[in-house]
């Protein structure tokens, strides 16, 4: 399959929206915990302080599907790290389940990391929660550093970040 | 102790590479794992594209230590979620050894969360490799996401993410 890979653009942040609403239902997430809607991900990606890059997988001039020929993506920011300086953090790289298994997934997380380099990162970073998928990263060369080091994701819901941030008296 | 907290300065980096180095030796990193210089750390946080924000803890007028004062940092970055949007990354949550115990690194992370609420952002991450800091963490409304959810942190390292990076056709 001689996908294209491009940045995505302002017009295919419907298709996106969808493939997240599809990522948050595969991981059984209920879709009021997808917080983002699609003003939020044009202004987010394509405003004035744009605050993700997004490439997609789209298929070959003449073939297409109900997505406008809009087979995955692969969305990413930057993370500080003082150990190595600017990261790129992957938060989502997706192909339709159909289209798996013709190495469309590859050659999105080959743009991010080669838009990353270019970027200046030192490094490269993802959350996974899924056993084929690890399998799929350590063949690209990825580590588990969950793993080997022991670290573990931490967060704040938005209540308890909330309630934090209240306490502050600073 | 009534430390202030306040943003960190352009002048409190050679102290902040300072604990960075030390958490280095707490977690038994090789020094060479450490990249950022002084003039990186002064760069990415005061230069044209400020790429982290930091806060510190300081000692109450007339106490002072050898570090001039101060005693504790928080060091954070952004990172987008397709599902909440603008998150707080924080990378690195720091108070010496001889100071701890007197909720110095709790005013830190209120903080962050403070500066996080203010910019937007719909939840706070990190990673923890400890035990007791994930107690601590646990005590002010954090999850453990690996224990609840089983996600993995995979990273590729800058050898790695350059390989991948050489073989994109795009």
């Amino acid at each position: 399959m001689n996908c294209i890979i491009r940045p995505c653009t302002v017009k295919d942040c419907k298709v996106i929206l969808q493939f997240i609403k599809e990522i948050a239902v595969h991981y059984r997430v209920p879709p009021t915990e997808v917080k983002v809607t699609l003003e939020v991900l044009r202004e987010d990606g394509f405003g004035a302080q744009p605050q993700y890059d997004c490439y997609v997988a789209e298929l070959p001039p003449r073939q297409t599907n109900k997505e406008g020929g809009i087979v995955g993506y692969v969305l990413s920011s930057f993370t500080y790290s003082t150990w190595k300086g600017r990261n790129l953090y992957v938060d989502n790289l997706y192909v339709q389940p159909q289209f798996r298994g013709q190495q469309i997934g590859k050659r999105l997380i080959e743009k991010a990391a080669q838009a990353a380099v270019a970027k200046g990162c030192g490094q490269l970073r993802m959350h996974i929660a899924k056993t084929n998928e690890m399998g799929f990263l350590a063949r690209q060369g990825g580590q588990d550093l969950t793993a080997k080091e022991g670290w573990s994701l931490f967060h704040f819901k938005e209540d308890a970040l909330r309630r934090l941030a209240a306490r502050s008296k600073f």
